[in-house]
């Protein structure tokens, strides 16, 4: 493999160290609360370690799932991330990064509306062991309310719960596992559910994550609420959350586990640590996808290794935990991404340029919002932008007089997205790499599953993602069936018949 | 899944009847001799079955690999092929195709020279189990011939041997088992070689493919070797072996076996159907790849539907012969295909349409030389374009004047190739069916790998493509660093020594 290698510049330092400091975490979603930033994931599971990962193994026979979730993170990113690890490291050709070596097959994603599944109805087919459509929060295709692996893990078996995200908690593939809502967008209604309100109580016991606007009352800066409902309040009042958000979050959180960034939200519940039965824990690597939809491939790489380092992490508990098993999928592909593209029409080389990510310092979003920022100041230059942002930012120092006119041609709108003016700088990027896009949406490839633990072969070869949530069933000795018919029985206030508000409006069936 | 089907046109026949009169088979390659077409991978398999696999199970223990490669065949392949199936007989969702069902992990396809590998390197990879440069046939990075499992199979166990291609038989993949050049396009040497021509002698016993021109004296028309030799006449006279080709071929295949598509050429050992000892078959589904580097989705999918015919006949035979393993997989992605892909700025739906797909009734290959030929015959007239090729052959009723003017602005060249026309009618397709491709060249991703029998546990999980070279050489307890040493031993006339113009002409090590 030696001499592969003669045409890229060495670089000498570790991954590990090197990449957090090359690229930005990356940025928040803009309807979130201002300043605020999304807790890392793998501090977040640090934190989650020490409420449900206890140090001594019980006795009695506890089962624990951890179902983790790469949100759009398709076969060619796992091989993009190899190659880039491998390439920056100068390791072995035989490199495997921590889900290589547990890669049991893989999951076929289609919803029951289209051959290309969104986040809900791929969340849902975890959750629910069903396939529901585009849009759906722990819906039928019906629109009914369906039981979830996570409720009957709280409701059967008295098992602790957790959601660990990195996007808004109230976002798709957590909502699915704890709330059931027509139309995903139904988010306020999500975090109802989510902290109690709905016919089977709280049956979470942990959420960190983003989405702290959907909690706070529009009487409230930074609210997104309709309504002027304080969701943290009731929380914490009618369903005994303890609570940690906004200022001091910091100091709050760093007095559980040092090493954290700073979290959005966390809610514990208050009997969290005296429980005994298990647990059943949904991590979601949130922001893969968030990069895979930009196009952006540094910020890509960057947040799969980081959900690579979190794997590492969890199956060293497995490995120490015999009564435990992880799961790793993802709900679907983001971006048709592909390593090797042809630009123009001349036949292209076999290859793709490593070097080009690795001088990448900043995330396509971040530098968007900072020249968004610099046009409403009034501040922006010609050296700003070459210089500070596509030279040092991007490490590009062969822009083009268009690729600058691109830029300089964006106008902000009345929606203050930047969405738009960051893929001007992720093409920048991603043509330089030879990284290929073929959409900003989703892909219908089946996407990699990777297990470890007893019991696991099952999962091996080629799954529907209906049949993990089967698993888990299986594993746990659950009853989704019984979690349905209490969700649906008609019962006054907590009822989810098919015309309840609390399924949210109906929505298409995209 | 009844409520996703709402949108789509009903299609009562099954797949396996009509799609060969929908898709007619993939076009020769330009440089092979006119008038012939390539036989069919499963008339070939066939065939191959009345030679190679006996209906008696022998009471002594006799091994048997059957190495199955689908050149050119990615993850997103798998999946639009299994979801056009579905969607074609309205099957229910769960359909699996008969490679699915022996999903055991994936190969990691990366070259000693590049990220991105080409045939060859792939190739060599399987045959020498060791990672080569790009372009390299049966030899390893220092260009140093390097001892295959083909050949250790035949020398130290006596077994049959064959290969069955649907491209050239002197092309990368069949030639990297079979023969040692430093660069893949001496395909002159290859072809000597393969009869029996170097240190080994004859180590093939049947060779079915295309290529026929490699053989033929530049004496004769349709020759594209550089000298007179006449390698059916050596390969007869010198090796025994015995040839059909040209004229009356088709009748003396049937003598064979019925069903069968003209083949261009067959070679056959004469003392094929003696022998006891096992076999080592390397089938190769070569037009998955033709189509992908033409981008045209619908020649893809018929060839990898044939493909998986074929995998569903070798599974049988697996089943009917414990001591034989397939092993399927790929030397690398084709295309950077995706199902799912976005037009213009605004943001996707989540969807690909089937039926676009199925409304093709022409490879675009086949529809681009039919206007080159028209053009040649000067017959074009815009009815012919619109009506004849668009609206029949692609099933396109809705072709836009700047689609048509493509085409029309179309120039024959010098090299008399149309593959950038096809591409144009290939286009079409793609964007209305949403198929998305990054390339007409290779990706990165890793390719899923396929095994059943005995023993074939070993292979699941994530592999180097080395370690399926590995796989085969402990299964049938081979040794091919003895047949290295045979192949590089310095000994006059069979020398491969470095210098040696049996390893052919210096290339680029790309």
């Amino acid at each position: 493999m030696s001499n592969s290698r003669t045409n890229y510049s060495a670089i000498p330092e570790d991954l590990e160290r090197d990449l957090p400091k090359q690229v930005p975490v990356y940025k928040k979603k803009l309807n979130l609360i201002v300043g605020a930033s999304i807790i890392g994931i793998t501090g977040a599971i640090i934190v989650a370690s020490t409420i449900f990962l206890g140090k001594t193994i019980e006795p009695e026979p506890k089962k624990n799932v951890i179902m983790m979730i790469s949100d759009g993170f398709g076969p060619a990113s796992e091989t993009f991330a190899r190659q880039y690890y491998t390439w920056l490291g100068e390791r072995d050709v035989k490199t495997m990064l921590p889900l290589d070596e547990i890669h049991v097959g893989h999951s076929r994603t289609q919803s029951s509306s289209s051959l290309v599944t969104d986040s809900a109805a791929g969340a849902t087919a975890f959750a629910c062991a069903q396939k529901s459509y585009n849009g759906a929060i722990g819906v039928d295709p019906q629109e009914v309310p369906c039981g979830t692996v996570l409720e009957s893990a709280k409701i059967h078996k008295g098992m602790l719960t957790g959601l660990v995200v990195t996007s808004r908690i109230t976002h798709a593939t957590p909502a699915a596992f704890s709330a059931h809502v027509r139309g995903r967008d139904s988010e306020n209604t999500i975090a109802e559910q989510q902290i109690g309100h709905n016919p089977l109580g709280r049956t979470v016991d942990l959420m960190f994550g983003g989405g702290v606007c959907e909690f706070l009352s529009n009487a409230t800066l930074g609210s997104c609420r309709t309504d002027t409902r304080d969701l943290f309040s009731e929380a914490e009042d009618q369903f005994g959350w303890q609570v940690i958000h906004g200022q001091g979050s910091r100091q709050k959180f760093d007095s559980i586990e040092k090493d954290v960034d700073l979290p959005l939200m966390a809610l514990f519940a208050n009997n969290s640590k005296k429980q005994d039965t298990g647990f059943f824990l949904m991590i979601e690597g949130s922001r893969i996808d968030m990069a895979a939809h930009t196009n952006d491939p540094a910020a890509h790489v960057h947040d799969i290794l980081e959900y690579q380092q979190t794997v590492e992490m969890v199956k060293k508990f497995v490995e120490e935990n015999p009564n435990t098993v992880v799961i790793s999928t993802s709900d679907h592909e983001t971006g048709g991404f592909t390593a090797g593209r042809q630009i123009g029409d001349e036949y292209p080389e076999y290859l793709w340029y490593p070097e080009v990510i690795s001088r990448v310092q900043n995330s396509s979003e971040s530098l968007a919002e900072a020249w968004s920022l610099a046009l409403l100041s009034q501040t922006t230059t010609d050296d700003y932008l070459t210089q500070v942002l596509i030279e040092s930012g991007l490490g590009i120092k062969d822009v083009t007089k268009e690729e600058v006119q691109r830029v300089k041609d964006w106008k902000p709108t009345a929606t203050c997205t930047t969405i738009d003016l960051s893929y001007i700088f992720a093409d920048m990027v991603s043509r330089r790499a030879l990284i290929g896009w073929t959409t900003h949406g989703h892909t219908a490839v089946d996407v990699n599953l990777y297990a470890k633990g007893d019991g696991t072969e099952a999962l091996r070869g080629s799954h529907e993602n209906t049949e993990i949530g089967d698993f888990i069933v299986d594993y746990l000795g659950l009853d989704i069936k019984d979690i349905t018919g209490r969700l649906t029985k008609d019962s006054n206030d907590n009822s989810f018949g098919a015309l309840d508000h609390k399924l949210g409006p109906a929505v298409y069936h995209g």
